[in-house]
């Protein structure tokens, strides 16, 4: 069956743009060498100011310093070497205890575990009914041994935006060291770090139209930091393997492909979205919070049904959209986003995440309130559940 | 200055092969859903389709069984991934002893440095004047702790091969695990799981005209293993993070355009050039085995010439190759593979990396040794030593 997507979910990948392959190419083909030879032959030293201005480039945009941008293979990676690259280095300087949201996306939240399996101590901050989580909780937990926090700058499922700058605020107040995700506000929020004082930041170019296995970490100059992927001396000495040189022109590419205008395109489109679909369908719950959320997102509760029969029946009509029931469909766990704002399962599994991307256009938003009107509806009927 | 390259390092990383564009395509633009989707919308199945083959494609190539071959970012975190992984998961049950090869790949080795620095003991082992581990010494040094053994099946920069099938079987009797790194073999040598029984291989694309990026390591089933990049529950929850499916398509075509035909012209090109530069320049040394050595890859040391001052004159005439001298040029120190077996840093200095690859030809290696005379003799007559 042949069916034009219209919708996808680019909170997990994205459809990459024309013009990014088109920049990579001279990197496949032409210029190919390997970047770390300052001697040698000349196509070395092509690539290496390839990879040196793509990192100036990202590094620029959010406000870094030099040699504070490391390139790694994307966000995945990023947060691994981040968190267990601060905890490790730490652990007999300042202490063994951790600070995490129950929110993270797994490579956050996993890293923690499978630290604290290591014997560290984890505090797991909650969340309120929005996801929000409260900064002062963070200035109560902090004890002198606490040597890391990481708090997302918003969340990959609901999309709500955390007051990140007074995390940090706390955090430099209190000498704690802290990461934040940035995978799903990067490009799409403004991210200074003269204005939110990180220590580490992941981002990553999947989200907006870039190549897959390609990131970033932004490193502040003299954050305690034990190497995480051993190598040779690449990437400033903090991480080794050799450097994706069309991956980091090709990152570079999707974000000089950005704009605000797109982002207020996004905007548009999801509050049209939200309001068709909470005033037309009864028993809709917006997940997340109602204007604190990044443009690109929506996440909806629909009672009554399960949120993968509404996708299998998008799917047939074109739209791709995910659950938020199972970031990952192997689990067969509910959404523990959606458990953290105080939902019961139900409701996790009755969620939908639409993500909207730089491909979709306003018709495309009123064509699928529409197909939800209907589908909801239908399979309401089936179930004979619930509508009363 | 345009310089069309006729010899390129393809030990580091190749050019790629614009069949291998063409077959990731379609995986940029059409099916780029996540894989992990199998319910939801069809492109995730057709994106899961995708990986699901280039995977059982490339195990089936090396005899690996069914959920024994994961995906990874390329050779680096394969190498990581498996002698950290094993080596975290047995310390308390088997030991803290570790054994390795002197002249591992950087990922190999430092690996195995930041476990010694974590208190695991290491046994480093020594290699002959060729780069040959012994066998029986593996025998000798294992103890009832040991539960690693890293031995790479063919050298990165001398491109001697391990006896690595003895070697397996020493470590299967004695109960040991065994990694090897064959990023520099695959497709290049036969590496047949039956016949080599490793427990943990590594291999990459980027050495065989493929995207940079991406890798596999094989795990063959019931291995200890402490996951390395935690994340959701992808590849067969071994390792977390997003799938690389366009890499991982690249990956497959890549070794799909291999054949035992153009290993035999690597062969033909190989002993030529070693035959004309041994043969018709004075005080030179071939560094590595000679004939147990991989297809690709010759390795000569220069008497009275810097490598780099080669390389510089070999760049200006068109011919990419690097020094065995730092295998990372950020580095200054000479090569530990070249020390290891039993050189001085001025061999090590006055030695050069040739790496042959599908785009080079029989006319690039006679051009390329008649370059290589005139170089190296200009060379040594404006030093005005050694030549005496």
């Amino acid at each position: 069956m042949e069916v034009k997507y219209r919708y996808l979910d680019n909170s997990s990948i994205t459809r990459m743009d024309e013009r990014v392959l088109e920049a990579m190419k001279p990197y496949f083909f032409e210029k190919y060498a390997i970047p770390t030879s300052e001697t040698g032959y000349s196509m070395g030293i092509e690539a290496r100011e390839a990879l040196e201005d793509s990192r100036n480039y990202l590094a620029n945009y959010i406000g870094a310093g030099e040699g504070e941008l490391i390139f790694t293979s994307g966000s995945s990676e990023s947060s691994n070497a981040a968190i267990k690259g601060a905890a490790i280095a730490q652990k007999n300087k300042k202490g063994n205890h951790l600070i995490v949201s129950k929110i993270e996306d797994f490579p956050v939240l996993n890293s923690f575990k499978s630290l604290e399996k290591q014997g560290y101590e984890v505090s797991y901050l909650d969340v309120d009914e929005y996801g929000m989580v409260d900064p002062e909780t963070i200035q109560k937990l902090i004890k002198p041994e606490t040597s890391l926090v990481s708090v997302q700058h918003a969340n990959q499922e609901i999309g709500t935006i955390q007051d990140i700058k007074t995390i940090a605020e706390i955090c430099n107040e209190k000498n704690v060291l802290l990461h934040t995700d940035a995978t799903h506000t990067f490009t799409k929020l403004p991210l200074d770090l003269h204005e939110i004082k990180a220590d580490m930041v992941t981002i990553s170019a999947h989200t907006l139209h870039g190549p897959s296995g390609i990131g970033a970490l932004y490193l502040k100059k003299g954050t305690p930091f034990n190497k995480y992927l051993d190598g040779g001396f690449q990437e400033f000495n903090k991480r080794g393997g050799l450097e994706n040189i069309p991956g980091a022109v090709g990152f570079k590419k999707a974000v000089e492909l950005t704009s605000s205008e797109e982002n207020d395109k996004f905007i548009q489109m999801r509050d049209h979205l939200m309001q068709r679909v909470l005033n037309e369908i009864p028993h809709t719950t917006l997940n997340g919070h109602p204007t604190e959320r990044i443009p690109q997102n929506a996440n909806i509760t629909f009672d009554y049904v399960e949120g993968e029969s509404i996708t299998l029946h998008l799917d047939m009509r074109g739209f791709a959209v995910s659950t938020g029931s199972a970031c990952f469909s192997r689990s067969l766990q509910a959404s523990h986003v959606i458990l953290g704002i105080g939902g019961d399962p139900e409701r996790a599994h009755g969620s939908l995440r639409i993500t909207f991307g730089r491909f979709n256009s306003m018709d495309d938003v009123g064509a699928m309130a529409d197909a939800l009107n209907e589908i909801v509806s239908k399979l309401r009927e089936i179930s004979a559940i619930g509508t009363q």
